[in-house]
């Protein structure tokens, strides 16, 4: 049995991989009266009288929403709310086992931009934290930066930022291993989308000074038509000496390719033409941009991918359970740059100089202590 | 300690009542690509090609929505969603203790009937029934509608239909000590709230002919001013001799009454002025309509309660479970009027001729055959 027949197999046997637990028996009328009438009106009218106390009585205190609109699932597109729920489901169970955080997962029956921000705040109160998934960009841009204008609790699109703080921790030990420094680096990102976008914004915030956008059309710039909203706003913060040209163009004479695009689009020739020493993310998933033996035999010193069967996986589940925990834990109202900056580095400083090489600048994602250090960092920034 | 700072120490130490459990195991590399990316993206082919899908891989299968504005919440009125929170994961509690179904608190931000009605459809997804909680009348009549028009899951207003089914379940045992006939018989609603009204809609369909609905105002009737549309409605159907007057009005010459309404509004000389062997069920929480000694002492022959320290307590918990379990399995996609009817008959043969007498006409709330006869009561109903 190949693994995605065992996969359907075992969704199949789980039928949902998710349920609801009581943390309190109900086994007698004592206890009936306690969990639910009368006792119960005891914390409502407490929260009635102070809706912070909402984190002392109830699941608002560690309990996540995972929300999609399922536009942007995985590889698939846009293949609508039902269809989204078993990666969402996904998504909750790894909250709860690598983070100690309850999460439910809510596919919205809507793909408009009002009505998505509408649903997520009338939703909100029973949540500690919004953390959206697999929404399109730019709609995702624009939901995130609203919803945390308008709710009081972190909002956190895991594709772009926990994308981000896991590429930026990989790149931070990248450049120990290949004596580079970020000042100098010219850097391509490959793919303008929420993920490519995010990393770009987090690599610059980080210190980067030199990067380029591409995306299907080549090297993005001040001159190329038909961007989004988004896409404009980057250009006024990178490629500033407003090159164009292909994706082979705008790697020649780099250190750092960041691919979130499409399989087997790097040629050998195109990494031969970077600088010594080039590092390359090729994440797209599950084909990379290009495989790791292919990139080292051109002359890549670095390389990682998504996936768990090379060296150097690039996954979310590094950062986004340690996030929340940190953010519920310290009451975070928003997951800020210096959050993200400050588990980024976390990340990375969990791999000592002695293991450090070029096949291990990311540590793995089981290892136990990923989980608290990314949730200390974001403490560490909760003003 | 009384009860009530109990239930508030143990609200804050449980620190939400809920918890979200992974059914599966996520210990290496390969439970990951079962469970989430790549393994994921098969059983979310299927159901984009087939939504029905939904039900053998996701939690659809076996999960609520608790669904609060917190508009009406127990005896406290009108104290909004983050203050609901605690009934609502009391609610979720008991749906997975007494019923094995996972339910999930969802409380709303809004009490606009419009917002309240697309936020559910837009969640609707990730749920295999919707469970209204706690909304004020008359908008909960227009939301229940309204979802069980556009959704093709089971949409239950809790307040409304499981007390109605369980009243009657009382009912009909009431009637069985008291030798009374339902075609005979003359009964008063007091409270013409959501309760009252499913009540009184529910004991009409069981067939009883002779209803009056009472509110603050005394009487219902044609000439009643401000009454609201479904009371209007309820108006050509009870009350049809347009009697007038005080609840002491209405219930001279009754048989039954029910209340749902406010504490000691029903005076002993009140109860005396009804038939002979006269049957109340006194709902009012904590403190009913009248004490169930003072109700006997003036020739009531039964008497129920909302209250477990009395005999023949009135409580959702027989039916609510039960309901949602049957129609989860067999996929219903409405409770129907069939369902609630075959519910509570179901619910009243639990006691057997033996057993029955004035103070045990409703099977304990403990009684762990209750769940799994009105499940398949809902079952035996659908199409």
């Amino acid at each position: 049995m190949t693994l995605n027949e065992k996969a359907l197999k075992l969704h199949e046997e789980w039928n949902g991989k998710l349920e609801t637990t009581s943390k309190c028996q109900v086994k007698s009328r004592e206890d009936l009266a306690l969990a639910y009438t009368p006792g119960v009106a005891e914390p409502c009218k407490v929260i009635a009288n102070d809706s912070e106390a909402a984190y002392r009585y109830t699941i608002k205190a560690n309990t996540v929403a995972v929300v999609s609109d399922g536009s942007a699932v995985l590889g698939l597109g846009n293949i609508g709310a039902h269809a989204a729920m078993p990666v969402m489901e996904g998504k909750c169970v790894l909250f709860k086992e690598f983070g100690g955080v309850n999460a439910f997962p809510i596919c919205l029956d809507t793909q408009d931009t009002e009505e998505i921000i509408k649903t997520i705040i009338h939703i909100a109160p029973a949540f500690g934290g919004i953390n959206l998934e697999d929404i399109s960009a730019p709609r995702c841009f624009e939901i995130e930066a609203r919803l945390k204008e308008q709710l009081s609790i972190p909002v956190f699109h895991d594709d772009q930022h926990g994308t981000a703080i896991v590429v930026l921790a990989g790149i931070i030990n990248a450049l120990k291993v290949t004596n580079k420094k970020k000042e100098d680096c010219r850097v391509v990102v490959n793919g303008a989308g929420s993920a490519g976008i995010a990393i770009t914004k987090l690599l610059l915030n980080y210190g980067f000074c030199h990067l380029t956008l591409c995306d299907k059309v080549g090297i993005l710039s001040n001159q190329t038509e038909n961007l989004n909203w988004m896409q404009k706003e980057m250009m006024e913060v990178t490629n500033l000496e407003g090159a164009t040209g292909t994706l082979a163009d705008a790697l020649k004479g780099t250190d750092i390719f960041i691919g979130v695009s499409a399989p087997n689009i790097v040629a050998p020739e195109m990494v031969s033409s970077m600088n010594k020493d080039s590092i390359l993310f090729a994440m797209a998933n599950p084909v990379p941009e290009i495989m790791p033996d292919l990139a080292k035999e051109a002359g890549a010193k670095v390389v990682g991918t998504g996936r768990s069967d090379f060296p150097n996986q690039v996954n979310n589940v590094i950062a986004f359970p340690g996030i929340f925990k940190g953010a519920l834990e310290g009451r975070a109202t928003q997951i800020t740059e210096e959050m993200k900056l400050g588990a980024a580095k976390a990340i990375a400083d969990l791999v000592s100089n002695e293991e450090l090489n070029e096949d291990y600048i990311i540590p793995e994602a089981f290892d136990e202590r990923v989980c608290e250090v990314v949730s200390n960092a974001v403490k560490a920034y909760i003003k």
